[in-house]
C-alpha cells in the first residue's frame, strides 16, 4: 500500500493519540442545543449565542463536540490529539510535504484548545492536530448527574470517501492501522476501520460520495442506556429521527443506533467493541455479501444509511465539492435483490439449489 | 358488547388463572429440540421420540410448551389454568352451553396435567382448562442453569382471527378484560389485548384470516437478556429465523423480539411490561395510523408478521379452515404509503402542509 | 392457623386488591423532599407545605406514598386497595367484629382516596382500606422523565411485630397467602411474606419489636437501575445512608437494597422476585441458620437491619407502645458466633469435623 | 522519584503492552478447573494432567491464566506482552542492570509463548516479557458460547508489596503511568495503579506484607455479568467463597467482585473503569480515611482482604520470603475504631461536633 509515498516523503507522522472533538456547523443553535444537551444529555462546558462547547460525561479535556452557528450544515473540522506538543509541528510538516493546504494557530481555533494546525486533507476533510487543551473536571463519579441514556465517551468519527483504498493507505501512513474492512472478491474495498486509541477506530472510511462526514460516535457504558435514548425518543414523538438500529454490528461488535440531528447529522451511539491495542491485533475482513457484516442480527441497512451524509467544509468555510464514487455502491450490491447476499454459506445448512436466508427481501 | 349472549346464557364463566402451556405440532422433532432447547435454552421436563415437555426457568407446573412430532405443523392446544377442579366443570358447562364440541379427560391430555377440558371454542381455537398438575422443581435459583438469554416464565399468546369485536366479546364473557387495543377513527379494530394474571395479556387478538396461532411469548428477566438471544442467533448463522425486532412494543410497553422456529411456528422474548391487577385498570386505545404502536421507535413492522401464521386443530387433529378477515387489514392501512400513519400529530411540530416524520417510505 | 378465630368470626374478609400506599410523618419536610424526589425520583402528584404526595412510574393511582409533616418520626398508614367499594364495608365490619378501633370517612384521610376505612389491627398496626381513588397520568411511556434509577412501582410493605405466627394467621384471615418464611427446628417463625397480588409480597411479618414499620420496597426495572441508586448516593456523599446491599435475596429471590431516608424511615428498592398468581403457589421455608436465606451471597445482615424501625402511629396520631419480642431473635441466632449458620450442609462438600463457610465470621 | 535510579543506569525499558497472563500453582488441579472453567467459564486452549491453558472470550493470545499443579499454592509468573521481539532483550538488560536475576527461554517458559525473559524483580516477583505468542480463535462473536458471567477480558494483576513507593518508582522507570493513588496527610502511600494499556491498571500495588500476589482481575461486559456470578456461586452454596463485593470502586470507579479459588488464591471480577490513554491523564489521589475510596457505597473491606494474599515464587519455584510491611496499615487506619474515616467532610453536612457517616462502626 502506497509504496510510492513510503518512496517519496521524509516527514516523520505525528503520534495520534485519538480521536478527540468534531466542529459541526449547525443552522438553527437552539435546535441543536435541544438535541444534544436535552434529548442526549451531552455537557455543557461553555456556550455562547454563536457557539456550544459540550462534552461527554468522562471526558477531561474541554469538549468532544463543538456546535457553531452557520448558514450550511457542514462537518468544520475533525481533530485528533497528538501525543506531545511538537507532534503539531510535525502533523503540519507531513501534510505540507503532501502538498496540503495548512493552517497553524498558536490559540487554536477554538475555545479550550491550544496551539493547532488544521489541514485539508488529501481527501478533502479538514483535520486538526492539536496538543495543549485546557483540563475541565471529569464527571466520571458524578452519578448524581449522570442520566438513563448517559453518553461517556467519544468513540468515532466516520468519513465518506469515493477511494477507499486510497484512503486507507493515506490514514495508514499517518499511522493508523486497520482493524476491520469489508471487500468482494473482486477486490473492491466498501469501507475500513481505522484505530489508534486501543478500540476498533478513531475513524472509519465509508465508499461512497465524498468527502462528506457520515457520523460522529459516542459510547455508552451498557447496552440498556442506548435502549434508553430510543425509548426517550418515542416519548417525545421523534422516532423519525432514529434512522438505524438499535442493532449489534458484525464489523466491530458493537451494540449500535443511529439518529440524526436537526440539520441531519447523524450520531451514532455505541457500545463494547474490543481491545484492539497488541501490535498484531489480527484485521478482520468481511464479504460485502454477508448479510451480518453490517448487523449481525441479519436486519437490513436503510438506503437513507447509504447515501445521506455531511458536507465538510474547506479552510476557508467553504463546502468541499462532493466528488462520485466510481467504484460499485455497497447498498447496490446488497439491499438490491442481487441473490448474492447470504445469512450464511449455502453448503452450511441447505439442500443444493434451495435459497439461503436473507432477510431483507422479506420484508418489502 | 356481547349483550345478547349475555342475556342468552347462563352457565357460570370458569375462573381462569393464566395461559399456562400451549401445545404445538412439529415436522421434525429433532430440528425443534435444537431450537427450543439448544439455542432457546428452556429446560426438558421429560422426553420420548414422540413428545418433549419443556419449562421456563421459574415454572412449577409440569410444561408451558408441548413439542409433538405430527404431519403437519400447528397449533393443538392453548391451555389454561383454572383456580379450582370445578372449574374444568365450569368450563365444560360455558362451552358446551355456546353448543361449542368439548372433549373431557380426566388423566389429561399429555403428560404432567390431570382432568382437563379441551373445546373448539366459538373463534375455532383449541382451547384446554385444566386444574391438576404434577408440580416439578422450580428453577428459579438454579443460578448455575440460568443461560445468558434465559426464559424464565410464559407470558403470553397470540391469536390471529378475522373478526376482532366478535373474539374480544367472547374472551370477555369468559372473564378476560382489555388491556388495549389498536382501532381507527371508523370503528375498525384492529387487535385487542386479554389478560386474566395481573400483566397486559394472557392472550391477544390480531385480526387478519384465522383462526391461526400468531405466536407463543415467554418473559426475560432484563433486556440484555434477549439481545443474547439474537446475539446467538447471529453467532449460530441462523439470523435469518429473526424475524422482527428487537424492539419496544408500543402496545404493552413491553422490550420484544420474534423469531421464528423450524416449522415457521412464530415465538416472540417479551420483558417489562405492566401491572395491570388493579380492578379499573386503565385500557389504552391507540390509532391504527401511530406509527408508534407497534414499535415505539417507529421501527417498521415486516409484513411477514402480518401475514404469516399458524394453523391450529380441531379435536380430531385436522386442521381448521382459515377464513378470510373482511374487515380492513391493519398492514394495508400502514405499510403502504396511505400518507395515514404518523410519528406525531402534525400540529405539534410542523408547518402547516409539511410532511410528518414516518420512517418506514424511507427505507424502500 | 387460628382455628378458634375461624370458629368465632362471621364477617367476609373485604377482597385486597394489593398494598398501595404508606403514609409517613416526617419531622423535615424538606430534607424528606429532598431525599424521595431529588435522589430517588418520585414523582409528585401534589404537594403543599404540610404534605407531599408521591407517586412511581408505573403508578395511575392518586398516590404511592404520603409525606406528611409532623413531631415524632412514624407510619401513620398501610393502605391497601380493595377489589369493589363493598370491600371497604366488609374490611369495617370484619375489622369492628374482633373488636378493633375503625374509623371511616367518606371522603378519605388524604387527597385523592375517597371512601376508607382506618383500623387499629390486632397487632397494633395503623391499615386502611379503599377502593376510590383519582386516577393520574400514568407515567409507563414517559421516558423523557425516567431517570436511570427510576422507581417503577411499589412493592411491598414489611412490618416489625414479636409475635409472627399471631400476625401470620390474623393476615391468612384477612386473605392473605404466604410465598415464603424463616423458621428454625424448634418450630420458631422468624419471619414470613404475605401477598395478595402476583409476586412475593404486598407485607411482610419480621420478627422483632413492635409493632412498628420495618421498610416501605419500591420496584425497578432492571438490575442496574438498584446499582445506580448506590452510585448516586455515593456520588452525593452520603453513603452512610445506604445500610445493606445491594445484594440477591435468599428469600423471594429479589435483587435488593436498603437505604435510610432523614427521619431514618428505611425504604427497599427490590427488583425481579417472582410470580405466585397460581392457587397452588409453592411456600418456600428457609432454615433461619442458612446464611443464604436473607442474602443468596452469603454477605452478613447488619445489625441495625435487625434492630431498627419506625414507630407506628394510633389513630389519634400517638405512637404505639412498643412490646418486646420473647422468642428468639434471628440476630441472635445467626449473627453471633454461635457457630450454627451454614453455607451448606456439611456433609455436601466437608471431611467430618471440618468448619462450613460462614463468611461473617471471617469479616471483624 | 526514583532520582538514584535515573541517574545509575542506561539500559532503555521494554516497551510494554499489557498484562497477558498469570502462572499459577494449584494443589489440587481438578478442583481449580471446576474453578475456573465449570463456575467461571473460562475457556480452555488446551490442557493435559499437569497444565490447563485458559483464556477469556474476546483474548486472541493463546493463553491469560496457566494453572500449573504444585505442591505449594503460589503465583509462578506475571507475564507482560511487548510490543516487538527486540522488547524482550530489552527487558532482560534492563533487569541484569539493576542486578536482577534473569532467565532467557527462546522457546518459552510455558505453551503457546516463544521467546521470553523472566525476572526475580526489585520487589521480589517473578516477572515475564515476551513478544512471540500464538494466535488462538477470539470468541468475541461466538455467542453461543457465551454464559451469562462470560470474562471477557484479562483486566490486571494486583501485588502486595511492603513498601509502595519503592514499588512505584520501580514500575514508573519502568514505563508505567499511575492513574490513582491512596495516600494520608503524614505522606505514606497505601496504594498505587498502574497502567500500560488504556485502561486505569495493568497492575496495582497494594501496601502489606509482600512480595504477595493479592489477585489477579478479568473484565465482563456489564454489571450484570458479575450479578450472575454471586448468583451462581450461592446456587453452587460455595457463596463463602465470596470474599467482598459486589461494589463499585472509589479508585477506578470500576464495579468489582472479589472471589476465592480452591487454594485461596483471590480472582477479582471487574467492569467499567475508564479511558487512560492520554499523555496527560488526570491522576486521582484518595485520602485513605476516605471510606468511599475501596467502595464508592461505603460498604466495608473485609479484614481478609488486607490481610490474606498469595505467595509468590522464585525462578527456581521456591517460594519467596515474605517481608513485613513496617508502614502503617491501610487496614490498622481505617477498620478500626479509629474515628478518622469519613464519608463527607464534617463541615458539609454536619453541625459542628456532630459524628459524620461512617457505616463500618454501625455493623458490628
Amino acid at each position: 500500500m502506497s509504496a510510492s509515498a513510503a518512496e517519496t516523503f521524509n516527514a516523520a507522522a505525528p503520534d495520534i493519540v485519538r480521536c478527540a472533538y468534531l466542529e459541526l456547523v449547525v443552522t438553527d443553535l437552539a435546535a441543536s442545543r435541544a438535541f444534544y444537551v436535552d434529548v442526549l444529555g451531552l455537557h455543557v462546558t461553555e456556550e455562547d449565542d454563536e457557539v456550544i462547547y459540550l462534552r461527554s460525561f468522562e471526558e477531561f479535556i474541554h469538549h468532544n463536540l463543538v456546535l457553531r452557528k452557520g448558514p450550511v450544515a457542514a462537518a468544520a473540522a475533525f481533530a485528533y490529539r497528538v501525543r506531545t506538543p511538537e507532534d503539531v509541528d510535525r502533523a503540519e510538516a507531513w501534510y505540507a510535504e503532501r502538498g496540503c493546504r495548512t493552517e497553524r494557530r498558536r490559540d487554536g481555533f477554538v475555545k479550550g484548545i491550544g496551539d493547532s494546525v488544521r489541514v485539508e486533507d488529501p481527501l478533502g476533510f479538514p483535520y486538526e492536530f492539536f496538543y495543549e487543551t485546557e483540563h475541565v473536571e471529569r464527571l466520571t463519579q458524578r452519578y448524581d448527574l449522570y442520566n438513563a441514556g448517559e453518553l461517556v465517551r467519544l468513540d468515532h468519527f466516520n468519513q465518506v470517501t469515493p477511494d477507499v483504498p486510497k484512503g486507507r493507505a493515506y490514514l495508514e501512513d499517518l499511522g493508523f492501522k486497520v482493524s476491520e474492512d469489508i471487500k468482494d472478491s473482486d477486490g473492491v474495498t466498501y469501507a475500513a476501520w481505522m484505530y489508534r486509541k486501543q478500540t476498533v477506530h478513531d475513524t472509519a472510511l465509508t465508499g461512497g460520495d465524498g468527502p462528506r462526514l457520515h457520523h460522529i460516535a459516542f459510547s455508552t457504558h451498557e447496552k440498556h442506556n442506548i435502549i434508553q435514548i430510543c425509548d426517550k425518543m418515542g416519548a417525545l414523538r421523534i422516532s423519525d429521527r432514529i434512522e438505524r438500529g438499535p442493532g449489534r454490528h458484525g464489523v466491530s461488535n458493537a451494540f449500535y443506533l443511529y439518529i440524526l440531528d436537526p440539520d441531519g447529522h447523524r450520531v451514532e451511539i455505541y457500545t463494547q467493541d474490543y481491545y484492539t491495542g497488541d501490535p498484531d491485533n489480527p484485521t478482520v475482513s468481511w464479504d460485502v455479501h454477508d448479510n451480518q457484516r453490517r448487523d449481525w442480527w441479519g436486519n437490513p441497512v436503510v438506503p437513507s444509511w447509504y447515501t445521506e451524509a455531511s458536507l465538510v467544509l474547506d479552510l476557508d468555510g467553504n463546502p468541499q465539492p462532493v466528488v462520485v464514487r466510481e467504484d460499485k455502491s455497497e447498498m447496490a450490491v446488497t439491499v438490491g435483490a442481487d441473490g448474492f447476499s447470504y445469512t450464511r454459506q449455502p453448503s452450511e445448512f441447505e439442500e443444493p439449489g434451495e435459497e439461503v436466508g436473507f432477510k431483507l427481501g422479506k420484508q418489502l
